[in-house]
């Protein structure tokens, strides 16, 4: 009796693990188009969101109590669904695959055509693997201890010492977010074993300053406010952490910085803070300035601050290797952008820009990150 | 413009960080009961599962299209539900606490009344931290570079040693599952910082000799049949990685090993290949045998192998500090536990057994390993 449930068990957790998928959703067509399923006899009505869907929202259609909907063609990306039943949000049961930004979860899938993809760079392939570290620091400029998450590249135990990229998240993100949502330790792992990106330590922090406890471990951390200084000035405490625990090359020609959204803010801040300590900064749909209080633009800021003007200055005239600025075209910060490359146009400061399709989304920080990645510790 | 339309972002995120779980769902009742909420106006039915639900399943009220549940008085415990609307799973969009087991997504909550109860032991709170890494080990034996989650106490940078617990999960979990499901790290880090269990090393494996990849980085492993060896052959991998990559306390006194259900087994298999190696070895709920094939009792097994009688009896001959067996009154597994002790007493083995209340549920391995935690290291 006892044998006989085990077994039923394993077997219905096996069956879990290796037959729901392939049958079920989502389901990989031959013509590179993608079919979600959803069980669920008694609802009215299915409505799939996500960006496979064409103009981003569909119903899907009811056939014997089980909701379909077929995607257009799909490129190799990493792309994102969930269902409403009924008016109520609901996740593929069938999908294991899922993230979390902020509070929305959405289900995952990735399309990958051929080895070095766009899709291909976010998956798990059979390449040696960096490994990851979610590690507490004291931090005495934010008077508290705080959670970051580390990434070591394969071989990192050999005892060599590697570049280091600090790359931060955005507003309502925390030391998760460039891991799931960003796809970090894959696009790293591939991007190595292709021969594409140096290996490096990658170092993600949680630039809340007020966060008093890692979102990880609680789910959402509780909160101090007003924080005791800002994420931009306890920036030296992650430096000092990251120089004393880890194999680490010093000097900038060995140290990177980027960030998306309030994380380019960050970015731009710490570059500014220390001029000639990162040779890389990279800024991903950066908001440049987070003054709500004015009406200026960022130009208009930027040359009516001395103290903001000597920096930037300082961090050209130290002359890094890149200064990228990556954003989308329907980005709402776009304008913050125009500006900002106006004031360095106006005084000759050189940087590189790149302009993808779309907004202010995962989509575009992914591949900014797999782009910057590429150009970091070699030119 | 752009300024504006940054600060409304921001602004929602905040709100949706800040907001949303205090007005919202679950909602924390001053009498002890807890109310979970979904908005869902065109549902003609939404059901709530789970461990905090009287009787495990109830019909949720509408109240002008908000559909409400309030739970009996709840004990300081980690709960569990999740809502079915019109027929269709969908978890509560304003409580980010969800967890995954095998394939099957919770909400969870957290009802603590005072510090050190045990729902206190499975939050984050204000004390020393224990980082937490994922990382690749090479294993000869299965042939394959394979993941595995390792904690390590506050203080450890400090360069002093510690001892190591071996933690093994059961069928269908992996790396991730005593940290997620298992709240390893909360127990650890707040036994510790009580002054109830000695700082250790928690080194999490992922018990299935087939997966050729972190489930972790790819949502669901590949996997690999056959595997080229047991998971406990290929055992002497990872201790030979943990004990030559972290500084470990060696020698029996200072190794303990437990694991629950199919982690049990393992439990059972790793230390009755290496007697005498660990002084503390627990088996949680555990399939004492996997044997499908046969109508053979436990006991009739081990009596019937010469060699795995052998084993049993070297490992009660080095005198474990402390050999538990834990259960709960309605797990299956309940007769494979009564007829190893039967073997156990026949040749006067000595075991300490704890028996619970409920089944083969995560519930009961946190309090177990809460229980065992502090057990380890010290007597």
């Amino acid at each position: 009796m006892a044998v006989l449930a085990l077994a039923s068990t394993l077997t219905f957790a096996q069956e879990a693990i290796f037959g729901q998928r392939a049958q079920g959703s989502p389901h990989f067509n031959d013509d590179g188009t993608v079919t979600l399923r959803l069980k669920a006899p008694e609802a009215k009505k299915v409505v799939i969101v996500g960006d496979c869907v064409e103009n981003l929202i569909a119903e899907m259609k009811n056939v014997d109590g089980e909701w379909t909907y077929t995607t257009p063609v799909l490129l190799p990306e990493l792309y994102n669904y969930r269902f409403h039943v009924d008016g109520a949000e609901a996740l593929d049961p069938a999908n294991v695959e899922r993230s979390r930004d902020v509070l929305t979860f959405m289900n995952t899938f990735i399309v990958s055509k051929a080895e070095g993809d766009q899709g291909y760079l976010y998956g798990n392939h059979q390449v040696p693997h960096g490994d990851v570290a979610q590690v507490w620091y004291d931090s005495p400029t934010l008077g508290m201890s705080r959670c970051m998450t580390i990434y070591t590249p394969a071989g990192y135990d050999k005892g060599k010492k590697f570049p280091v990229l600090y790359l931060l998240h955005g507003a309502g993100g925390d030391e998760d977010a460039w891991v799931t949502l960003g796809r970090t330790c894959q696009i790293l792992d591939n991007l190595i074993a292709l021969g594409k990106a140096e290996p490096m330590i990658v170092v993600m922090p949680n630039g809340n300053a007020w966060d008093d406890a890692s979102p990880i471990r609680s789910g959402l951390a509780k909160k101090v406010f007003p924080p005791k200084a800002t994420f931009e000035d306890s920036f030296v405490d992650i430096i000092k952490y990251v120089e004393s625990h880890y194999k680490v090359k010093k000097g900038p020609r060995n140290t990177a910085i980027c960030g998306l959204s309030m994380g380019g803010y960050h970015t731009f801040k710490v570059s500014n803070l220390h001029p000639g300590r990162f040779a890389y900064i990279g800024l991903f749909s950066a908001a440049i300035s987070m003054d709500f209080n004015t009406k200026a633009s960022v130009q208009e800021q930027i040359a009516a601050d001395a103290a903001a003007s000597k920096q930037v200055a300082d961090v050209f005239a130290a002359r890094p290797q890149l200064y990228w600025i990556a954003i989308g075209k329907d980005d709402f910060l776009m304008p913050q952008n125009v500006s900002y490359r106006a004031y360095l146009d106006s005084r000759q400061l050189p940087y590189e820009y790149y302009e993808s399709e779309g907004g202010h989304s995962w989509r575009n920080w992914r591949v900014y990150l797999s782009m910057f990645a590429q150009r970091l510790f070699r030119e």
